[in-house]
C-alpha cells in the first residue's frame, strides 16, 4: 500500500494552487493517496500552522507524509526540511516554527533539509514564489512513493537547531493554575488552552466542579466567572457558559450553543493568559 | 471493491477535525475511499443537514456509508444510530432529525444503535466532544470494510421510533397548491421548495404557464408576483423572475443571475409558506 | 490505472451538489479518481473559469478529464462539448468562453460536441438545471472510464468555431510594455498580469532592475510608482511593494505580506491595464 499525502497551506481553496500541488503529486506516482489538513490557516499564521499539524498529525497512520506551506519566507535563506516524528509520521515544511507543537508534543526525531537541486520539479522555471508546488509536494510525492528515501531527501540537519514559535507551558502557580489560550475553535467561537486535564485533575479538580476563571489580555482583564466543568455541553443550559476538556485532551471554555470568543471579545496567542482556581464548595 | 465513506459536518475546514476523521477512517482501513459531502452545514442545523443528505445520497452508489455530525446535542443521552435505507445506502449519525428528509423519501428499512463500548477509538482518551471522530467515522469505516456487519453496528432500534422534524407536505386546496421554502439554494439565491413537479403538472401546469405565486413568513405576505413557469433560466431575461424545476425535481424560484432570496429578504423553513395559483390565459 | 477526473464549477461546497456529482462519477466506475479544481470560482465569471484551468490543467498527468461548469447559459442552446489540448488533457465544458485560455496556450486540438441522447445520466429526470451533474460528470467519467472513446462523445466540432472571450495580449509599444491585470491572487491580493518573463527580460530588465509602473483602469490612472523587481518577496522590506515573476512565469505585482489589491482598490479584467518602464539607473 503506497503512503499517503496531507496537505495544508494558507492558500485558501478560491483558486488553482492546490490543485496544481495534487497534479504534481499524481504526475510523480498516479496511485497516490492525497488528501487535505486545511487550507484556510490565516495568511502567514505559522503558530496556527503548526497547531494544526498538532491537531491532526496523530490521527493518521504512521507514515503518511505531511506538507504545510505557511511561508511568508518563501524565496529567503530560510531552511526546507523533511522532519520524523516519534510516531513515524514526516512533514515536509519551511523551518519557520511550523515544527514548533510536533516538537514539544510527540517530538522530532531526524530532520533532513531538503536538497533542492534534486528534489524540485522538472522544468519548473524561473518562478521562486510557489515552492510548495515546485519542491515541497515534489519531495513528499517522491518520498511517500518510495522514489527517494528519508536520507536521500539531503543532508541531516541538527534537530535542536529546528525553529520554534517562543511560548509557555501550562504550570501551577500556588493554588492557581496558569496557561494561555492557545487557539480558537473558530467556528464554535470555544477557547482551547494549554491546560492538559492531568493538570487540573491532579490538582483536585473533578467533572462538576466550580472553577474561578480569569482571562487577561497582558495584563488586562477581560473576564471573570465561576463555571462549572462538565463532562459535556449537556451539563449546561443553552447559552450558558461551560469549562469542558477538548477533543486534545485540554481545558476549554465554551458557550453551550453560542461562542464564547465572539461574546466576550477574546483571541488567541500567548499573551491572552487564563487562571483557574477550584472554589471552597 | 472495498466501500465508500462520505462525511458532512457543521464544522467547516478551517481546522484539523475534518483531517482528523479521514485519518481515524484510514487507520481503520488504508484503502477506503473517504470523501465530503459538505462540512459547511450552519452550526447546530439538523434540518439542513437532513436536507443535503436527501439532496446526495441517492447519487451515490449503493452501500455507501455517510456519517453526518451535527450534534447539538454530543455528551447527552440523545442515541448515535446507523441508518439503512431502502436504496442500500448507511447512515452514521446522532439521531436528532438527521434522518428526517431520507425517512419520508426513500424510506429507512433498519436502525441499529452504535454500541460504544465496542465502536469506540481506542484511547479516545476522556473527551466527550468529538463522537464524531471517535465514534461516528470510526463505527463508518469498520462498517465500510466490512470488519463489522451491519447487525454488529450494535442492538436494533425501532425504525418507527426515529426523531424526525415537523414539517408538512405540498398539498392541494381548492385550485392552489401550498406548500413550503424548504430551503435556499444558498449562493445562488433561489428558492426551493417542496412541491414536485407531478403535482403541479397533473394540476393541469405546464412549462410556459403563468402562475400566480405568494409567498409569507407566518401570515406575514412577503411577495406576490405573477411569473412564467419556464424549462431553463433561458426562459427568462437576466434579472428577470422565473419559476423552475429544479435538480430534485421540485418547484424552484429564481432570478436569472440575481439572488432572489436576497432581493426579497426570504429564508427557508416551514414557516416559509409558497402558494401557486395558475391564472386563467 | 484508470485516468482521474477534476471538477470545477461556481457552486461553491456549502450544499450537496459537488458531492452528487462524485456520486455519479463513482456510479460509473467505482474505481475512479476523482478530485477538485475549485468550486469557488465567483458565479457565471466564466473568463476566471478560463482562467482557473490554464494555472492548473498543464500540472496534472496527460489523459485527465476535467469538468468545469461555470454555466450562466445552462438549459438555453449554447453546446456542451469535450476539448482535447495539445498535452492530451480533456475538458468537458460549456462552450461559452471557458475555453479561451488554454486555447490560447496549449492549445485545443479536437473538440467534441457531447451527443445528450446518449452521454446523460439514465433516470435524471425532468430537470435541465443541473447539466453538471447529468451530463457533464456523467460524461467525463464514461471518458475516463474507456465505456466511450473521445470519438464516442458525439460530433466533431470545428476547433476554429470555439467560444472565445475578447483580450488582448501583452505587447511591447515603444519603450513601454504594455499589458492588462488578468486575475488576483486572492487571498494574498496580489496582481497577476499578462505580462510573460520572456517579454520583460527580452526587453533588458533583470532581476533587481527598478520599473516604473503605471495602473489605469479605462483611462483613468490608479497607481503609479517605481518599483524593484526582486527574484523573491525576500527583495522587499514587510509592508512595501514588489515586482515579481508569478507561479505562471508572467509579472506579478505585490506588497511583502500586504494585500497590493486591497490598499490600492485594483481589481482584474481586460480594462486594467498595466505599463512597465525600466528607469534609467
Amino acid at each position: 500500500m503506497m503512503k499517503k499525502i496531507v496537505l495544508q497551506t494558507d492558500f485558501g481553496l478560491n483558486d488553482g494552487a492546490v490543485s496544481a500541488m495534487y497534479g504534481v503529486a499524481f504526475g510523480v506516482e498516479p496511485s497516490l493517496g492525497v488528501y487535505d489538513l486545511t487550507h484556510e490557516i490565516p495568511q502567514f499564521n505559522i503558530w496556527e500552522a503548526s497547531y494544526r499539524l498538532y491537531q491532526t498529525v496523530q490521527y493518521w497512520p504512521e507514515n503518511t507524509v505531511f506538507v504545510s506551506v505557511v511561508d511568508p519566507g518563501v524565496g529567503t535563506q530560510r531552511l526546507s526540511v523533511v522532519a520524523k516524528t516519534s510516531n513515524n509520521h514526516y512533514i515536509v515544511t519551511p523551518d519557520n516554527g511550523t515544527l514548533t507543537h510536533l516538537h514539544e508534543s510527540v517530538g522530532i526525531v531526524s530532520i533532513r533539509q531538503i536538497d533542492e537541486i534534486v528534489n524540485r520539479l522538472p522544468n519548473s522555471g524561473e518562478s521562486y514564489t510557489f515552492h510548495g508546488r515546485d519542491v515541497y509536494v515534489y519531495t513528499a510525492a517522491r518520498l511517500a512513493a518510495g522514489i527517494i528515501s528519508f536520507e536521500e531527501v539531503g543532508p541531516i540537519f541538527d534537530v535542536n537547531q529546528v525553529v520554534t514559535l517562543p511560548h509557555q507551558k501550562a504550570k501551577e502557580k500556588k493554588d492557581l493554575i496558569v496557561g494561555s489560550v492557545d487557539i480558537l475553535d473558530s467556528r464554535f467561537g470555544n477557547l482551547w488552552t494549554n491546560i492538559p486535564r492531568e493538570l487540573l485533575f491532579s490538582h483536585g479538580i473533578s467533572y462538576g466542579d466550580q472553577l474561578e476563571i480569569i482571562i487577561s489580555n497582558d495584563d488586562n482583564y477581560v473576564y471573570q466567572n465561576i463555571i462549572q466543568i462538565g463532562q459535556s455541553f449537556a451539563n449546561s443550559q443553552v447559552g450558558e457558559p461551560i469549562l469542558f476538556i477538548n477533543s486534545l485532551d485540554k481545558l476549554g471554555v465554551a458557550i453551550n450553543q453560542g461562542s464564547f470568543a465572539h461574546i466576550h471579545q477574546i483571541k488567541s496567542s500567548g499573551n491572552w493568559q487564563i487562571t483557574v482556581k477550584k472554589t471552597t464548595n
